[in-house]
């Protein structure tokens, strides 16, 4: 059993979906994992992580939309404000999804199905740098 | 420490909670490992894992009824439309709910608590093969 | 490889965040592990786990707004309702957030960034007794 660790950091330039697959796919199926379990963790709580949709741009503007539609920006309803207007909306958004992604290896390969890809969630309308830890363990 | 790997398929027939709770035990707890942990990882984006309630249906109703409401079927409110009206809404469903668990095991059981099962939470309309992969390591 | 497990058992008392960060890192960090893995898992289905600001009250506060008006005790809403009016949407508060968390180790330390807190997140209004599990494995 042998185990590998990284940073993945990326820029963010205002709020959607960033994919991710390419890059953490590339860094996982080439540690010589054969079977194993990679944890991604978003270091962050105005930005999330989520497995979704990979091939339809349509579906992820619907979700952007969503997440936009269910925690607003909407400065009379929130007591934190100093961040300005898109931090608690950022923080509600980033609690209704993922901080932490386990995904399974199997013959070497992310058990990640055909259309499912790994998305850095930024919630935030400034400029980022955002950062993961990627953890990989397995024989 | 060891490892083993396996996938869980399972067949719906519409929208709900799936208790898997007894498949998934089954396998975990007969590979010899006394503590550990399992991760369950779902492989489809309209599908999505959810540990909640396994004793009052009543309760799962509820859940349904709840996802159903906040991400409800809605033509108008959705761009992406072409798999058909339950689509959407589908992604949405699992964007609010989980893509992977993990369940450490101590004294070769889960440690699941009395009233937790673990569901496979279905958002499709039509019937469908789904695909799980769990992964089981420690000692 | 070496692998760690134990129990973190917290008395709740009545709604709202919980910040479990010390005990949590106390214990993770003090296990002679440099690289690895950490999951936490809540064995409860009416309270969950979340990754949140540990800065500001305020956030906190209107994180536990926000989740009381999304999935608000309202009785005509539910079919469930045996166990008070505050239990079912303790069951959707719970499925809306997390029941695990898994979260790397590098250089001794747990991966969090600098603003993150764990949070155990209580959703009934009585006093409860709750257990969370803990595994740590690595080298």
């Amino acid at each position: 059993m042998k185990q590998a660790a990284t940073s993945l950091d990326t820029r963010t330039d205002g709020p959607g979906l960033y994919e991710l697959s390419d890059e953490t796919r590339r860094w996982a199926e080439t540690q010589g994992i054969e079977t194993g379990l990679l944890t991604v963790f978003c270091r962050h709580t105005s930005c999330s992580l989520l497995i979704q949709e990979n091939a339809a741009p349509a579906a992820r503007r619907d979700l952007e939309r969503y997440f936009s539609s269910i925690a607003p920006e909407d400065a009379a309803a929130y007591e934190h404000d100093e961040e300005g207007p898109d931090d608690m909306p950022a923080h509600l958004r980033a609690a209704l999804t993922q901080t932490s992604l386990s995904i399974p290896l199997m013959g070497g390969r992310l058990t990640l199905g055909t259309w499912q890809g790994i998305f850095l969630f930024e919630h935030r309308r400034r400029a980022h740098e955002r950062s993961l830890a990627l953890h990989l363990l397995g024989v």
